[in-house]
């Protein structure tokens, strides 16, 4: 395994319109995704057995979790249990930093 | 538990000479933290049994793990398997986001 990623060296993959996902690094239980966003871009509610935590590196989002919905800018965060319907509204072009436990196969097929 | 952390709300706490840490978000087995670095700052080599990925928001740092040595700049990472020596080395003023997995109870004593 890798211990260092240079961010030229991971593939950035278009994954729907206006967001873009680079899978940075990961091991058995954990995985950080740097995702970009173009504004008005959507992250459809969906959910996931894995936890995750995601950190707002730039820009304004409007993250749904559940029924509530808040937004959030610069530094802010948000928390998801496993299975909890969420989802992601860019309001200002951004990035995410998504983390999950364990690592998201899925990502890597 | 709070799914919203917003910036202002977490705590940033001085752990070593340059070093601030804000936990900004955690769950059972995935925690993420964002460690503001002063230049020429020094994270002294350790190991812990947690996995960690960590990601370059800001700054560069030479970084240490077990007997090699990178520089990584912003929108890099670097990957820990449980148990690895490993420290960093601030060259410019930075910001690294710190993910770790089980979550580091230590750190919420």
């Amino acid at each position: 395994m890798k211990n260092y990623i240079h961010s030229h060296e991971a593939v950035i993959e278009e994954v729907s319109p206006g967001i873009r996902r680079q899978i940075l690094g990961y091991d058995t239980n954990l995985m950080l995704v740097r995702v970009q966003f173009a504004a008005d871009a959507v992250s459809a509610a969906h959910s996931h057995p894995h936890q995750q935590v995601t950190y707002v590196e730039k820009g304004v989002f409007e993250v749904t979790i559940g029924d509530e919905k808040q937004l959030l800018r610069r530094g802010d965060c948000f928390i998801l249990p496993s299975g909890i319907q969420h989802g992601a509204r860019c309001l200002e072009e951004g990035v995410l930093i998504d983390t999950f436990s364990p690592a998201r196969e899925d990502f890597l097929k």
